[in-house]
């Protein structure tokens, strides 16, 4: 037996379970496969947090500082897991040290990656023009407060975001939505228009998801402070022409072709499963969903417990979610985790 | 100091933070206002549960008998609480019933009351005409297996949802979208297809907004398996012609007027702070958002505490929230107020 939990991933969602577990009283192990914590809003260079816009690197760094602060947590980076054995109660889990772990729970929060946009069909040619960008490309621009045409230099004219890129996609077997990039989009808009007032900026959507309050954070300032246009339409391709990317497709709302010169183009890439999330399945045996995910057999009730009795997973791991969703369910695993290890405890004594 | 963690509200949210704080080792205390637990699933006699159909009855009873195995987990039905006075680790919880209660935290469940259709402005003419529901209203025929046109106790040949009403309408003040009405009635129109095969439903709708997997859990088999018909386009006016209903407005996507002739007409009221999450805000001092939902100071990562320490809250108290939200949010209050209890006990030791 025993009562130390070992989470899966260095970004928020394992950050916030470590935290709690130890502020629960139980040990935990923080595995992360790269030299350093904080996740895909460090890794990918986010600039502003969706929907608040706190600063992305602090707000991380944050987090990171509060963990540390917990003497019964511990972390271990550049490391992976490499084997789960045992049972709920009393694993053993691997770690590619060769270092074996006693652990009575595991919490994957392996996260997700950024669909890339030059997968299978090329229509948007992400790789072929450097002027097409993808969101997290943006971001990183966002974050040095330098917004530019990477051709020319030069701050751009005209700017669009291309939605539901890697989602809502049958074709590419991605059949979700995934939930954020209207969010992300229309905050990356008032950032552009902010730090380029005279640029003009458009985005190009199938529904306008701003659930809950994202649509008065985000939706309307966007429209009414920061004059982002908003077309419902499909864009089916993006060229060349001259020093310009040209997007055609169907503007839905007129019902008539369109066919618009753009200085950018930026692709609102949806989630995917990540490498980690995609392994650590197969390493600690719990089902995926259909599309690569990790399972939770038992929704809405049981948002967090895998089809490996004593494994738990959170934030985007599970599927796609917002930041919230994720730290909700971070402290979530950590509440099932630990009241695991505990009765295993209890039983023990 | 006390160890014990009040929590207010019986439904779904409150269930889940009350059995995850026992789960944790702490005593939980659970208060809820009406006779029984189970909240507004079982208030407004939900049928399915959204998106997986579960039967929303056996659902809440499953969650009710797990609460109740837990030795440390008590429940005070008909009862509220009156006053809060001391401060995190030591407060006391003044009771209806009179009684004064010792509690280390407190957490508000105390959820969300749908939109009334009647208020301020007619023009669906919920309160005039019979055949006019609110989705609560169909949920209950739904539970019965008996979908009819209220005023014939005919079943319906052309039923229609109107989307967003009490939802992103800045007119009355309701700026949010509610998050879960685009699944709610997606849910509702496969259920009256497979219940009354040969009715027409069709939803009327600005966006549709099928977050994460709802998109293919629900909107995809609602097209293509159960034929509804999802119409982009603005609702005006509800009225009456002969014993049919006549709904008005405009059909965004083709850019002209709508008249058609329906049955039955659901309009998707969308979520208001409940009356209990009003006057818990007041009694306990805690921050409300503008909208009157109880806020929280620091998100996006932390998404439970409120303005007042030691009192957190969970579920659709906080705002638009489905149910993997709540139960996620629940899990994670629980365990912030576990973790407070347990350094208050660890400092007096």
């Amino acid at each position: 037996m025993s009562d130390r939990v070992v989470v899966i991933g260095g970004g928020p969602a394992g950050i916030e379970a470590a935290r709690t577990v130890a502020d629960l009283g139980a040990p935990s192990l923080l595995v992360e496969q790269r030299e350093r914590l904080g996740g895909t809003p460090i890794f990918a260079r986010y600039a502003a947090l969706t929907p608040y816009f706190a600063d992305a690197e602090e707000a991380m760094d944050a987090m990171i500082a509060e963990l540390r602060q917990r003497s019964l947590a511990e972390v271990r980076t550049e490391t992976t897991v490499t084997g789960l054995s045992g049972e709920a109660g009393a694993f053993t889990v691997t770690l590619s040290s060769g270092e074996e772990v006693q652990a009575g729970a595991v919490i994957v929060a392996t996260g997700f990656e950024h669909f890339d946009p030059g997968r299978e069909r090329q229509i948007y040619n992400y790789y072929q023009y450097p002027d097409v960008m993808a969101l997290q490309d943006l971001e990183a621009q966002l974050k040095e407060h330098n917004v530019v045409v990477p051709s020319t230099g030069r701050p751009p004219e005209r700017i669009c975001w291309v939605q539901c890129v890697g989602s809502r996609d049958r074709n590419i077997g991605n059949e979700w939505c995934s939930k954020v990039c209207c969010g992300i989009a229309s905050k990356q808009a008032i950032e552009v228009r902010k730090l380029v007032p005279g640029c003009r900026a458009y985005i190009f959507y199938i529904d306008m998801r701003m659930y809950g309050y994202w649509e008065t954070q985000l939706y309307w300032p966007a429209q009414e402070e920061h004059h982002v246009q908003y077309i419902k339409g499909i864009i089916t391709e993006v060229l060349e022409r001259g020093d310009r990317l040209i997007v055609r497709g169907e503007d839905t709302t007129m019902g008539r072709p369109l066919e618009v010169p753009m200085d950018m183009v930026v692709l609102s890439v949806g989630m995917e499963p990540s490498a980690g999330t995609r392994s650590m399945s197969q390493v600690l045996g719990v089902a995926q969903n259909k599309y690569g995910w990790i399972d939770t057999p038992n929704p809405p009730l049981d948002t967090v417990t895998t089809s490996r009795p004593g494994v738990f997973a959170c934030g985007a791991a599970l599927g796609p979610a917002d930041l919230e969703d994720t730290i909700s369910s971070a402290g979530a695993a950590a509440s099932r985790a630990v009241a695991l290890v505990r009765r295993g405890s209890l039983a023990a004594a």
